[in-house]
């Protein structure tokens, strides 16, 4: 099942407007595009507006924000769901600074998003205002474990429900849920954390995943999720003992181009709560 | 003859000021390099005429283009013109909002570009002022196919005699012409668009062919478009079953750092309309 | 000794703030996460100084500054300095407009960086106001050579004791010096040169290294020049007869990754004047 959300974004090869950070840009457009859509990044607010329009859906990742693209991601995110585009928030930082946190919860507010792909303090920040963060990567003591799980789970649903949205938090557990079930995925390797842009790339492709099945969008984000997890572990396998992160980036990049349905059924390892 | 031309590149190692998108930016930095020139990135109006001014040719690719670059672009544009370097003129996206077209009309009426290198689609807009276009991809509409050749090389050659320019329409065919010869040339490989920023990285590279043959910038144009489309095909090669598009974007800049002139010449795959 | 300025770092995985140019920043967030600690960007004045408050070390690079971001690296590196917290400037191309020339001066004498890493054309436009330089790379009346070591090492030295900053400059040979005594480091690969960016990249680096060994700058500084000629060394014996730059890059970054404090102690090549 999961399997054909994947054969869905090759099919259809919906149009990813990415109003994103410039650390990561590349691999995002590159993931979108091995993931069997296309790209466009355009951040201006001159353009933002009208370039949504031509696309199928909408991709808002906050990191490297700046005075310039803020109203872009407002104005394309208000755009792009009064077109009945799917979009997705990444909250990048959201904690780090006031204005990631002011302009986190200001798009979550005002566009309402489809998704909301973020880590563990990110949700944290968005739920209360306030969290510890590590910069970008999530504080250690809101790592979900085994142990912690029930709790994360109940957390992450009671968000979803009260935001309408479909939040998906990845970590070392995996949660996807629209406040009712909770896909829990434990694929992904940790050396996935040595890359830069991991999360950022799930986003964008999350964005691809949801446009091309706009009718059942939590299966949709955890497709994206357990596909990006399972690619992690295709490209661990095939790095050799010299081999670091950078290959490793690599490597995953070419598992999402090759990745298929049935591979991606037989790989994902999850649990519905 | 056309080995000539990238051996040209390596002896003379020229500067190539680059105002370009954040998202290709890296790659076209180390496919410039590769070639054996040497890039430098400089977009603030500020600093833009001062810089374009020490190079010996502009590359202007208006992909992300926002309200402080295009100033730049236009004024670095006048400066190298009024300095006799070459231009090149990438038009990414014109069609896909009013913001690039405009802009992209703009800098081929007031600075005159000596190469536009570019898509159907996006030569169209700028043939017409509107078109189809399906984001930074040309539409299918526009696909050069053997049926389609003769039309669609009368249809640049008009466009190129018309705005006294070489222009490099790259597709499955690429068209590469002056206004009275063609090259016709059918390197390449389909997986190249599953790359973000091949037509990027072969515009920053006809920058630094033109500059190190500026009295043949016809032929150095058409030398830059085949070298681009031989290490497609060399890179394709090498790649084994398990590698994707983020290892076959490394495997061509690879290439271009390894081609020579003889190699050039034994590949390239064009006849002379 | 230098090997345990590396081990630090993987100990105490500071955050390095990075205000850097566009063309490189990926490279140098994996580079970052490579060498043990973590990477953030952020570039805007209404988070710089929040966002470097919460980080362990600051990175400043003047490649594509601009308008918005010089302000950021202004506010960021004062504030920096306020909280205890290592700052490295990167002054790249330096020399080439009068823009980077007054921006690099203005940042050394109002932040008074710990470490100035650039090469030798970048330091003379620092020592003199102005210099000859090609671009972002050093002229090569600039190279440092056997035969011109040792007035080399002066002006470093004289200008690092002015200055009382750590100067790290980088090219056939490197010079690290505090003002007293300078390392003279013979690591590294000549085709390191055909890479875009691994200046920039050592410049992140040596924050990370400088964050970890506050009490011993010098060194840090040194080990963290030595390990990336290091690891250029380790990646080029990885390089089959067809990669080029593209690859390289990647196994620079790989052998970043997987260096250790005694394989760097083993290949270090350095003496003390």
């Amino acid at each position: 099942m999961l399997g054909e959300m994947l054969e869905n974004v090759r099919s259809k090869s919906p149009l990813v407007h990415n109003i994103t950070n410039y650390v990561t840009v590349n691999d995002c457009a590159n993931i979108v595009l091995a993931c069997g859509a296309s790209p466009i990044m355009a951040d201006d607010p001159d353009e933002a507006g009208e370039i949504t329009t031509i696309c199928d859906a909408l991709n808002i990742n906050i990191g490297t924000l700046n005075s310039r693209t803020i109203p872009s991601m407002l104005l394309a995110g208000k755009k792009a769901v009064t077109l009945g585009h799917p979009v997705v928030l990444d909250p990048v930082g959201a904690g780090a600074s006031s204005l990631r946190t002011k302009t986190a919860l200001t798009l979550l507010e005002e566009v309402k998003p489809d998704v909301v792909r973020c880590n563990m303090s990110e949700l944290k920040t968005l739920a209360t205002g306030s969290a510890t963060t590590k910069g970008v990567d999530a504080d250690i003591a809101d790592r979900v474990t085994t142990e912690t799980l029930d709790s994360a789970v109940a957390f992450v649903k009671e968000f979803a429900a009260k935001t309408q949205t479909v939040v998906a938090v990845t970590g070392a557990i995996d949660i996807v849920t629209d406040g009712t079930a909770a896909y829990c995925i434990k694929n992904g390797n940790p050396m996935m954390s040595s890359i830069t842009g991991t999360g950022c790339q799930l986003s964008a492709m999350t964005a691809a995943y949801i446009a091309a099945n706009k009718d059942d969008m939590l299966k949709a984000a955890a497709a994206a999720v357990c596909a990006m997890g399972v690619c992690g572990e295709i490209a661990f396998e095939k790095l050799s003992a010299a081999d670091g992160n950078s290959t490793y980036r690599n490597y995953i990049i070419d598992a999402v181009y090759r990745l298929d349905g049935e591979t991606l059924e037989r790989w994902a390892k999850y649990e519905i709560r």
